[in-house]
């Protein structure tokens, strides 16, 4: 009963398998090896047109970069506020983007369209003492487990658009956004107007395995420096690229994601039917967020269940009532039928 | 015949095995799991005194977030010229410490301790114009393939700590170094005055293993926000543990060194009787220079052998004639005796 | 009728003279004159106790290096959401501190203690992910023309205290503030537990003239570095000392601002007795925001006037009417009482 | 006696009254007077051409911020090995640009051009490892006194234009140059391929008076967020202005250039016809240096002037006796023949 984080989870045996083939052979070092070429030809296929990509060690350090390949002096990124960079990197952000993270509000995990339009307007392009608008972030699928639909991605992006603004995806769960809109990579990022994502495969079966996704090429011309720079230049690439081949070959990464989901569609669908618990809001990917008694979470936790507490919305003070508690439950590729169900039947008891 | 770097290796059947077994299982992400905590205990022992240890992705990171451990504004960091800080991390030593690397010159890649004096003393604590002396970085082994002895470390320490200045170590190389001078792990490091240890295990069958040894634990206090802001932390941080569990099991780490510093002999006894090739210089780790006849390398290349020519050091114009180039050779945990004997036979008919 | 900003007016005549009779003589540059030692003593007579004192080109530089001598890698900064080191500062805070501007709420552009005691909670000392807190600056006077009482600021600093956290204080009004509380400059500082004061000369009475004063002599130690590295170490630094000597002789710098502060309060009780203008809100010091009729505005503009527009503060929404405008107008040592009865004769005719 | 530096020299009358009358009255600030407008199109007049101008509070600030608009991650800087970006400016280049100063070696204080064209080739624009070329720098009149021919200009900056490198030319002493040249202002900058000089007047006879003029205006795009950033925009930049103006008034910066430039050559000639000192080298700025017997420096130092010692060229160890002394000698607008002739006398006696 492990829903501390998808990042509990171990590899995917197919993902181990490839791993440890590639360990037994010589190769070319820095990303150089033929492998290396293969992997990155594979994201074309993926989506459907020539992209650049790169890959580095960790999420912040996809998200981070991305945004240093954005950078202008004097530049604000505008991100959800409880967006990962703003609320889980350490000011990596800043730190190698040079630029200012501006929080913008919305219901559900998601920017808010007239807010963002509202806060881009007070950094205009010559504003020298303010700032001025350089880049805009999303997350899919959000931090709060739900996912932007098609329409609402065009809506914000179409806002940065017409502000000249470049858009930057934050997918650390990419593939479970991805399976929860049914739509194709290639809908939910550059056919809406995104220039570059970080690719997260660590969360869905990889053990290390980031990349960014260049579409807007012309972002990624100092790239290869900038990691470099960034100290994010695996000698031995290959590793990663050895776990991206496994996780892109066939459906896989996708499946993966959809067990994920669907075992939190389980999840959500027991807790919805109890008295004892209730979820705290709709999600539609891998994260579920429940309102447990404090008994039954307690009794969970005896019982060996991993997970933590969030923080009650501060616009929704009475979600939480006194003898309860409001907890993140995330699911894996790694989770089982069975994980889910016992702790169901804990809650229930409890 | 797989001489072009170390790093073109694979991984150690034993450091696979570890990690597949690893990838089956769920545990505390971001170093909080029972393995990160057994690993780290290991490096106290393996050290001989309580060490704090930080993982991080990449050699270039480890030396550089070391450097910036040891920030001071306007402080400069003492380097051989030669160094990896110097010539191959594309400014990232600059960018994390904020520091300059000035270059010292010494003799077969180690830093000459006069003219380390001197160059210290161009560096007092209150020189506001010029800059402010900070820090001493160490190459061990150097990127030339020779090894400072016990003596040649504690002179170039000794001058460091008469001016307050702590002393880093980049060990990319550490284990073949341990392995040539035939000492332990703490006699070449914290008894020889050493601060911070940059313990690299890729190179040596990890695929991706380096760590950030603190001697000096002042020097630790803030690291764990230093990773983080840079980027550097893992969420699944166990999967560097298990392989630095497996790679430091018994004397597995030195045994691997050991080999390779032995293919490397094998190859330096070979060359040595050879009339169409020569040592450009000794060396006693697992890189070895070589002056070959651009027939015998052509003909190498063309059977597959892969390996890097090296420039000719300014100073030695004469080393290298007209038909002839130098080459760098390095081996590795994987190298066999069979590369080696074939490559030497090329030479040899060359 | 300079109402724009008090950056808007010259020099004082008396601080005029002595830059003049400096400037026909020889002196050791950087600092290192007997003017600037001089100069830099009165600061101890100043504030009472000895102080480390700096002097740097601008109020952005004030702020922003007092904050990077508080750095504390992947610390955060709390300050008012209109503070001008996020307002006006174009991320330059954040560039030299390497730290975030954490924004916090508070009625009439002071911090509320409460707001401040929850978002300091937000950023504990092992907070590794969200950031963790390492420093607060107040802005005495404030950006919307109020006072912190001396109670006000020991409730804000006492929080600080219990947390470890080292106070700034940006002061580039003030001598408008302590004017205007009738108190000592120790009294308004130290003495309330303030670490570093931006002091400003610069908007009341000098052309350039912007000090820092360390009341926290721990946080000085490198700061000569910080300042040099930062490009803001004046060859000709006696020339600053030479105003800040004029600027502080006898009671010259309060008295300038006593005229300032004087005439505002003539300007706010000619808008009292309007009934085409009102004040939006109550402030003390020489700024003061109106709302004046459109047409009183434009009229006010043929005429000469010089002033700006004021944003209306988003929870008031209904402050301004739909002929009306919000301003800002700022009056300056420079300020007569004749450019204020035109004025409000404007205002009171429009 | 003041041959420290031309900085221990205070300010010109005419710069000083213009100053004075600026004081008097008000202005739009940060740059938007009239003032600033004009002073900025006498630039262009100046330089027979249109040039972006940005007035900054330092020299270190001119060199830095320079630098910093021709950023490139992984770029190196080439500079003269004792240019003050190297020598004396605490690394504050290095901080505003992100990149390395690389030193070259050359006679003279002048780039010698084969070496940095071996230079540059070793950093290619694809050395993702060691750093790739992105600028080059040279200091006119440079630190040890001499002046760059034309023709000497032309030969670095065409090695330059022919790599794609952008030149900046560190003009602290620009006047002091042409006058020595006796040639034009764009003659000498970007007739010659200068993209960026720092315009120092500071050490010519302002109190604080520094330019960065861009004839390549690409560079100049984000600049102005760039000097903001950096905390250099002055609220009362017409003060800068002001002096500007008086200085470029008819001649009088050229002629306060050749007054220095006289003094200097008084004393050249002076110590040339003498038995107890000498030139150490020859130059044609207002920078001497000289031998000088330790006794006649001391009875100079005991007779109140003021010199700092210069360090020995390491290539010309013999250059200095045992009981001789190697002094810097300045002079500026400010020095007297009087001065000269004194000095000379004590030498002639010591």
């Amino acid at each position: 009963m492990f829903f501390a984080s998808d990042n509990w989870a171990g590899a995917h045996p197919a993902i181990n398998d490839r791993l440890s083939r590639e360990s037994t052979r010589f190769a070319a070092a820095y990303g150089n090896s033929e492998l290396d070429k293969t992997v990155e030809a594979r994201f074309n296929e993926i989506f459907e047109r020539d992209v650049s990509v790169f890959f580095v060690s960790t999420g912040t350090a996809a998200n981070s970069l991305s945004l240093a390949s954005m950078a202008r002096t004097g530049g604000v990124v505008f991100a959800h506020s409880e967006a990962h960079v703003i609320e889980d990197e350490c000011g990596a952000p800043d730190f190698f983007s040079g630029m200012r993270m501006v929080p913008v509000e919305g219901a559900g995990g998601k920017i808010d369209p007239e807010k963002l339009s509202s806060r881009i307007a007070g950094y205009p392009q010559d504003s020298l003492h303010h700032g001025r608008a350089a880049a805009l972030t999303l997350t899919q699928a959000t931090e709060t487990g739900t996912v932007y639909s098609l329409d609402e991605i065009d809506a914000l992006t179409a806002i940065a658009r017409k502000k000249g603004l470049p858009v930057h995806m934050d997918g650390a769960r990419f593939a479970n956004a991805l399976v929860a809109l049914g739509c194709s990579p290639a809908e939910m990022t550059w056919k809406r107007g995104v220039d570059v994502l970080s690719f997260g495969g660590t969360k869905n079966g990889c053990w290390c395995a980031e990349a960014i996704v260049f579409f807007n090429q012309d972002l990624a011309r100092d790239f290869a420096f900038i990691r470099k720079r960034s100290a994010q230049l695996f000698s031995k690439t290959r590793f990663i690229s050895a776990q991206f081949e496994a996780y892109l070959e066939g459906d896989r990464w996708l499946d993966l994601a959809r067990h994920a989901n669907t075992m939190a569609d389980r999840l959500r669908a027991g807790i919805r039917t109890q008295n004892s618990s209730r979820l705290a809001w709709e999600t539609t990917s891998n994260e579920v967020f429940a309102v447990l008694s404090k008994a039954a979470a307690t009794s969970a936790e005896n019982k060996g269940a991993k997970f933590y507490g969030w923080p009650v919305p501060l616009n929704q003070p009475d979600l939480v009532g006194s003898d309860e508690t409001l907890v993140r439950l995330v699911t894996s590729f790694a989770t089982t039928e069975e994980d889910i169900d016992q702790f169901l039947a804990i809650c229930k008891a409890g």
